[in-house]
């Protein structure tokens, strides 16, 4: 009946975080102002949606090739931080937690879901070590089974270059209170008590 | 640094539901998929903003005029269900509830707010039941001080045209739990038993 509307409602509700509901508070916002905030609302999905690139350097997405981060003069060139996924690095960002550059694997190895060397994004990593002279791989991976083999596997390919790699520190988060704690956490954080 | 990107994000965050955290999540989503999901959206963005416009019948938002529910061959002609927004309308058409017209208000009057008659699309009302021949015009307002004043104020102005005037009854709601409600719904619930 309300096909149009029915259309982008249903494509809200398929976001993260939307359900039928908030597509539907969300889309209403929308349409009581189409001018003030629709139509820059598609403007700027359509400018995103047709520039966007996987970096070539790093995996990062962005609207620029190599990414904005790679091309910041400002940034530690010989300190490169490996994640998994872009949201990885947009989190690591958002906490102003690294100023050096990034390098997105697009996944970690798993034996489950057959994910193997060949599919992460790992050619182009021991050749950025190599030239940029990278002084040290901080691995922020996940604390999971398949993010430990990942970090395991990419430190043994990068250990002949002689950079030095590091982990992020598993421990209690900030905020955090020890009694709902998984024990392996808990264990983690005393032994690397300091 | 990400500027595209960033505008696209800061845009999502200002719609409701969504916050800086939950918009750089639902942007990561699309931004991952430009094709699949970013220029449908973005489209369907822009086919609704272009069409849009307000029912010179009902006051509801559609991409026709008269919206599909006016133009529903359907829709019991004679039943009028007066509502305050476009947002009411969606929720009573969700729920299924209303076979018949609507009549969107645009709000309520309000002496606070400075919302008087001359504020509400009220001028097309009258007409609307005189031509149609309404059987009955449901005023569902809000169950505030506002929404009660604009009730017995288009009561009011129909009560010459002898068309009968109903009300959504007020008491608990579904699943809704007797000693978390209020002392006024509790008395109306009570009031208004059967």
């Amino acid at each position: 009946m309300i096909t149009d509307l029915d259309h982008l409602i249903g494509l809200f509700a398929k976001l993260p975080g939307f359900g039928p509901r908030s597509a539907r508070r969300a889309v209403l916002r929308l349409v009581e102002q189409p001018e003030a905030r629709m139509l820059p609302l598609a403007n700027a999905l359509l400018a995103v949606a047709r520039n966007v690139k996987v970096c070539t350097v790093c995996g990062n997405l962005d609207t620029r090739d190599p990414c904005g981060i790679c091309a910041d003069p400002h940034r530690e060139r010989d300190l490169i931080c490996v994640v998994e996924s872009v949201g990885d690095l947009w989190a690591l960002e958002r906490a102003r937690a690294h100023h050096g550059l990034y390098h997105v694997l697009g996944g970690t190895l798993s034996a489950i879901g057959g994910t193997g060397p060949e599919d992460l994004n790992l050619a182009s990593l021991l050749p950025r070590l190599g030239q940029g002279g990278a002084g040290e791989l901080i691995l922020a991976l996940s604390a999971t089974v398949d993010g430990a083999a990942t970090a395991h596997w990419v430190a043994d390919k990068v250990a002949p270059s002689g950079v030095r790699v590091t982990r992020v520190a598993q421990g209690v988060p900030m905020g955090g209170a020890l009694d709902v704690l998984d024990d392996g956490t808990l264990a983690a954080a005393l032994r690397a008590r300091r």
